[in-house]
């Protein structure tokens, strides 16, 4: 498929809702729990998107539509997710995400963005150039990508219970 | 964690309204496409999730806690879904599953198992021996490995259109 905006905002206005369902009211023992050493809980991966919605997707998009010469992206902090989330409850952050996932996809849509728009530029601080469609694409992708990451890491949890059926899942050994 | 029944239920029951908040209402374009070759599109994993429901995860406890000598479970069919689903849209599919899983974890909940029972004994016909316990814990696993594989397969659709991100979407190079 090649990239579409109605097709990519389908997917991102269905992701907070996608982590309520799996995660609201969830044990502890599956929402707090990680793969072990400095790995990500699903309540860790909760407040990183939390802090993509504020500091990388909308903020950069609209770094490539500005009038401005410089197009180099502020980096993504990949771990001011700990010291923001302190204290917030799962259902708060849950909450959180669906607030300011909502709000940026308004400004997504008040870009009113044409084929041209999409084609233009920014500077990644590592990865170079990039075109505005590749960092919407790369924002859905980003979103199935934690999808995913928290149905490993839950999964995680039972990796010693399931006997001999983890030969049979995918997602224990990857 | 060690293998709970309550832990496991909390996270079955859910899986029905993941499948349907991820997938409802989406474009063909997403649901309809697979990784390439015969590999699963969303609707497929669909069909064979119902095609588990009703022929494995529960037909198999009853096999284990049945007085019966022979404990060996009949063969999953993985392929039985391409023949059930036919004709069927995915929101049929979505509602079929979210029915009959409901109907399995009453039946789960009437076993009114004990401890003892997690550890009886079936026979898998590849396997061999495995417990209740194990079955129940690669039901919830299996449920998990196939969100994330939708993740996968949805965010595959837009493999070429991320650019040099790639190499940080890890659900893109698994």
């Amino acid at each position: 498929m090649t990239f579409s905006l109605d097709r990519s905002i389908e997917l991102l206005e269905r992701t907070p809702n996608v982590f309520k369902i799996m995660l609201l009211g969830l044990s502890a023992d599956w929402t707090a729990t990680n793969e072990g050493g400095d790995t990500w809980s699903p309540y860790d991966v909760l407040g990183h998107l939390i802090h993509g919605e504020r500091t990388d997707w909308i903020p950069r998009a609209e770094v490539i539509l500005a009038e401005n010469a410089d197009k180099t992206f502020t980096p993504f902090d990949r771990f001011a997710q700990f010291e923001e989330s302190m204290g917030k409850s799962l259902a708060q952050l849950l909450d959180e995400f669906a607030a300011v996932r909502s709000q940026n996809l308004d400004r997504l849509r008040a870009f009113n963005l044409t084929d041209q728009d999409l084609d233009k530029k920014g500077v990644h601080p590592a990865l170079g150039e990039v075109t505005l469609s590749q960092l919407l694409a790369t924002w859905v992708v980003h979103d199935l990508n934690h999808i995913a990451q928290i149905s490993r890491v839950m999964a995680y949890q039972y990796k010693n219970e399931v006997g001999p059926w983890i030969e049979y899942l995918r997602i224990l050994n990857s």
